[in-house]
């Protein structure tokens, strides 16, 4: 005896979700099959919709529907300022921290050679002509470097430092306000802006 | 600064998934964006597949694609035994313990009256017409009640047990080897099939 054919499909489908083994695709499916239909319409419209109109800002490799971010086409942002972050969630924590005014730069990853994941992979290249592209006339003065204090997040700034050295913008690290081994995602508001406060040169 | 909406639609779409809440949301949502769209497309694909084509069976009350399911239709099964279980979960927790050769009928619930699930809700009705209604031409001789030991598990199997006195057929509980308070879905095949063998009549 199985579950009919299109509900292990289901369940199947549902372990692409991060930290959903077998029993909880289970328990997922069922709940969406007895008791939320609609939810499950939702996020079914949701997904598609998604796969279909959400790309990277061509400025800042950020999540966006539109060619150019709203945070990259802000009057109100300082362009001569870039922060570099691994990920959209911690560009995310970084704004909800409120000590930043700058336009980011986001890796989509970082550097970690024994899975794979070259300078390509993380966009150097397109980082490197976002430096030489002024926006608004205001040229790129200063790289903060806010990947994560991981062993992974430390190489990555330490290469990108390398890689921006002598092209005329100063490099600057968060400060290690972070506990060694954190996430950005993870810390709270106080001490993610006390890393910005006290940034240093690199 | 806030993610785009279809992202953040994506989100909130993402929380009628049980035990998910905003951050983990967030991290299914950027996983599936970033490193997974073809689960995601699988994901969207599964929930339309299984919201048109999933209904319950007539007989047993069970998620099936057909108006009948396959164990329904089974001729190496039992129709004169019936296992009332809660939820679809159980009728597979039961079926991998391989102690019970019979047909089952599926509640979708429990009895509830604090949340407002009365006899209707738990299809009472179907059940005491699959209870008149032979399977090729088997009459059903003994009911199992195997609702959970919990409070409302209990009260259900009682209301049933009352509902069923004097209908012909033998009532009978499975065993209480399961521990008090326990679920059918999170027990082991072996407690589980001691308390098959030991039930009792009610």
């Amino acid at each position: 005896m199985k579950a009919p054919a299109g509900l292990q499909d289901l369940m199947e489908a549902l372990r692409c979700l991060p930290g959903v083994g077998p029993r909880s695709a289970q328990r997922m499916a069922y709940h969406l099959l007895q008791r939320d239909h609609a939810g499950a319409q939702r996020l079914a419209t949701s997904l598609d919709y998604a796969l279909k109109y959400i790309r990277h800002c061509e400025k800042c490799n950020n999540f966006t529907e539109e060619p150019v971010c709203e945070l990259c086409r802000s009057p109100r942002r300082d362009a001569t300022m870039l922060c570099i972050v691994e990920m959209p969630a911690d560009l995310l924590m970084m704004e909800q921290a409120h000590c930043y005014q700058g336009m980011y730069f986001v890796l989509m990853g970082r550097l970690s050679p024994l899975d794979g994941v070259g300078p390509r992979d993380i966009h150097l290249d397109r980082l490197l002509k976002r430096i030489q592209d002024p926006v608004r006339d205001q040229v790129v003065r200063e790289v903060v470097l806010a990947t994560n204090f991981t062993v992974e997040g430390e190489a990555t700034a330490h290469y990108i430092g390398e890689l921006l050295h002598g092209k005329g913008a100063k490099v600057s690290r968060i400060a290690r306000g972070l506990p060694v081994g954190g996430e950005l995602e993870h810390v709270d508001s106080g001490t993610l802006a006390q890393s910005m406060i006290e940034r240093r040169e690199l």
